[in-house]
């Protein structure tokens, strides 16, 4: 079975591997959200295709769902006593690594795709794994605090901020000049099924879908979603404030219809949201909190079988 | 008093320590040698300007005599894994962060003059470091052997060939069209005296003035060198090596004939060498072994003191 599945970060990376557990022959093509990437140091940082990459290539660290495992900072505290900022973005050494080899490459002139399958190389992570643009997209978030209303990058909103100062919008800035990257559409194309995984439906699955045709070439497919909320909250992370900031409730009902009728085929809530009721959408329910691989794996299973299901 | 020294790296940032031991009041300059300077995983480095840095800043591996104190080596373990070279030139992870620093500010647009002060904010020297020339310079090699006959950058020459395959000529490429870093011409002209220490007389000191208007601006002053040989062989490193391929011999005498009377006034050898000899330069005799600071504060302090005799 061709699979694509369109990801963010943590959400979307331990979703992957319970896809890749239940699906293990399938042949995954994961459209990664490059929205958040950031340049620090000089360097290029790709902190969603670094979660996918560390997470299925068993180099993450467990316990906080980003970052390299078995890390050290001394690089960081260097950085630190040349007075160099910003403090508030955690990289350790071996993270420095990866954004070194990536950035020497880009430099030399290989598209961020490149990069992407060279980096993918070492850490085999059992999909392929494809950035969704070559282009320079980043999301931005329009605040207004003490400090007066500007805007920030995301990811000053999301880990400076810990997204605690309201976003009155949020935009992916370079968007709509962005092509997909090499690939991207001719897996879509080709894919069986497509499986939005419960990333953040505005900043990941979002973004990602905001680049021209992609949302055009997925909406052609079965596609089939796992809800992000549970009972009214995100599970993980700060989804709700970036869904209040584009005007859309934090509910499994909200977030399927934002997606919509004519993107989203199947949707996969919780137990607790057993209720959800969206036209033109089949919602099925079943337990979506992704405790380990096992139980991972069986929310991935429940979502490939409701693809099979629609498109039978 | 004011002083200006030419500056390689291990040698010559030993004796400085010694000269600021000695002179602490002294208004000192150091001119580093830029030649030496490679790109490396797309980041810059300046080995002797750091090494100087790092030495008098107190973050000097003593051992070693170059790199970082305390030093860890997660980053080199990453690069590994990911099979970008070159392995072998040895970068720390303390001292990733200064190339890093250093690399950001030059992509910024700031000349290395100015990266090489804001780094030195960190470290304090003691002396005002500048780099001989904000210009690129790089001190290739011409070699031959199993592989053929090529130029080398003088890195890959020393310290992946050890200097093991002789030297058939040496080039600083970018020289001749270099001009001084800003403060270079004024500090030397405003200098009481000029100090080569026992640097490499080829690559280090030899690099330096081969950047046009420096050496004319040394010649005018009173300039007192330490021989880096002792007893017919190079104190440490393989100064010998660079000697040979420009045919000049390993001796105390023969690198003063080679600075040449109108550069040089003042000359001191070892006591093994108290017999040495050179037209129109001022030869004194005393240990040169730079065992402590205590004891390169002596040697420092004698080539002040023969700067002083040769002025009077």
């Amino acid at each position: 079975m061709r699979i694509v599945a369109l990801a963010g970060g943590i959400g979307g990376a331990r979703f992957l591997r319970g896809l890749l557990h239940t699906a293990p022959e399938s042949d995954i093509t994961v459209v990664g959200n490059t929205g958040d990437d950031i340049s620090l140091f000089g360097l290029r940082i790709c902190p969603d295709l670094d979660t996918v990459m560390y997470t299925l290539g068993g180099g993450i660290n467990e316990d906080q769902g980003w970052g390299r495992a078995d890390e050290t900072f001394t690089l960081r505290e260097e950085l630190a006593a040349y007075d160099i900022g910003p403090a508030w973005f955690t990289l350790g050494d071996r993270d420095f690594a990866t954004h070194i080899v990536r950035t020497q490459m880009l430099d030399a002139g290989y598209p961020l795709s490149a990069v992407t399958e060279a980096l993918c190389d070492r850490w085999r992570p059992g999909v392929r794994l494809l950035p969704m643009t070559d282009d320079r997209v980043e999301t931005h978030v329009v605040i207004e605090d003490a400090d007066g209303r500007r805007a920030v990058h995301f990811q000053e909103w999301w880990v400076r901020l810990h997204a605690g100062v309201p976003a009155q919008s949020i935009a992916s800035v370079g968007a709509e000049d962005a092509k997909p990257a090499p690939g991207v559409l001719e897996a879509i194309e080709a894919a069986d099924v497509v499986i939005l995984p419960p990333s953040n439906p505005v900043v990941s699955v979002g973004t990602i879908l905001a680049v021209p045709g992609i949302r055009a070439a997925v909406a052609a497919k079965t596609v089939v979603g796992v809800s992000p909320i549970i009972g009214g909250a995100p599970v993980r992370g700060m989804a709700d404030a970036c869904l209040t900031a584009i005007g859309v409730d934090t509910s499994a009902a909200a977030v399927a219809a934002h997606y919509g009728p004519d993107l989203l085929d199947g949707w996969l809530v919780d137990t607790a949201d057993a209720e959800t009721d969206v036209d033109g959408i089949a919602v099925r329910s079943r337990p979506l909190l992704m405790t380990d691989v096992e139980a991972t794996g069986q929310i991935a299973r429940a979502a490939l079988d409701l693809a099979g299901e629609l498109s039978s």
